[in-house]
């Protein structure tokens, strides 16, 4: 049986403006920086020990698994970075608050972005100093793989792969892993494992900040998962996020 | 042309506690990650961007390359750890200060600990709870490769099979490196580079958390080296690393 534990960066400046952030690379709020501690404390307070973390290439996600690393007292495991962790790109939604959303596209259009499986905003322009080919950590992905925007379709199309080929090959070897990563790209690697249907994916929530466990028959499929911290606290922050979800954040 | 950065980690606790440190797995000071900091904006302002970094297992030499990447908006940068960059292995001389050293080996003999390239301290017991055998970031090294106390002329014969295996390699395909280590293994990689003889080697002082530029040719033979810093502040670093080893550090 293998212990897989799938963690959501903490709280950044952008989840606290209400702003869509997507591949920007905002950091971490000081409430991020604390979830991410209490994150690291709660594993190593459950005896959890890991070979091998994985995170996206964006700070957000590097900065909690940096610090969860350093409440386990184990700064010296080894991270595998990659950009197929990344957030959702959002597309030209990027940046924009709420209310700049619902007032240049509608409501209607907000929602079907939110929520549709297979239905991306309007992508950067190729010109746009934010896409992603600006942007050196992107410089070796080939111009028909980097994203200017994309639906959640999208995003589980760019993550399972990383998962074919380098996450699940470390489990079956028997590495303990942790991933560090975003609420989509999560997302995508839970309906993966879960087989979620399309339409049921979009409405699951996963708490900033929450270890999150799997455990794993020898096959990889997911035998039993749960949070690690305390229901009422996690019940909380899952209502949260689908609160956060309502308001198109 | 290629440009390497090799990197002392900052001041550390035991640095402050004139306590022999090796493999002991100590924090940086305050003062320690404020140079760490400073050595990134330096390499910063002057325009440096690394495709990759290397570092020890152990945890000062880690957060100050953290630190660093995190100071020059990079901390997307790949980072490859491994036991070969760690400091020189002090063996049954780990944890004691100057004067306990004294009054246990005398004088004498701890200045030939100190300056002689070939003779190693006492050994660590197998069965002393700080031998690297009980520590599970070791659990995959060979025990004959696992050392219990090093001399200089030891930590050079583990360190250059990783420059030419890993280091090496990578810059000659071209990508820019970034190195955070410890006074001796830095040394080590600095004899091979130069090809500085076994005496000489122990009388080359390099201060923490100072950014020292290699530039190599294409064969990677040093054409040149020096440190970003402000001459007088690095003279007087130098000095203090040079006091401090007349100190028993």
């Amino acid at each position: 049986m293998h212990k897989l534990v799938l963690m959501r960066h903490g709280e950044s400046q952008w989840n606290l403006e209400n702003r869509f952030t997507g591949w920007t690379d905002v950091d971490l709020t000081e409430t991020g920086r604390q979830q991410a501690w209490q994150a690291g404390e709660l594993l190593k307070s459950q005896g959890f020990e890991f070979d091998l973390a994985y995170s996206s290439v964006l700070k957000r996600a590097i900065r909690t698994l940096w610090i969860a690393l350093d409440a386990l007292d184990a700064m010296y495991t080894p991270i595998g970075l990659s950009w197929r962790l990344n957030e959702r790109h959002y597309g030209a939604l990027q940046g924009l608050n709420k209310a700049e959303t619902a007032a240049k596209f509608g409501d209607e259009q907000v929602l079907i972005w939110r929520r549709a499986y297979a239905i991306a905003p309007d992508p950067l322009p190729l010109d746009d100093p934010r896409h992603p080919r600006f942007d050196r950590r992107y410089a070796k992905i080939a111009a028909d793989k980097l994203p200017a925007t994309e639906c959640l379709k999208d995003t589980v199309a760019r993550v399972i792969p990383f998962w074919n080929e380098s996450i699940a090959p470390a489990i079956r070897a028997g590495r303990r892993v942790l991933v560090a990563a975003h609420g989509n790209s999560l997302r995508a690697l839970i309906k993966h494992l879960d087989g979620v249907s399309d339409d049921d994916i979009v409405h699951l929530n996963i708490p900033t900040g929450q270890p999150l466990v799997y455990e794993l028959d020898d096959e990889l499929r997911p035998v039993r998962h749960y949070y690690l911290g305390d229901p009422d606290e996690i019940a909380a922050a899952v209502a949260a996020v689908a609160a956060q979800g309502k308001a198109a954040k």
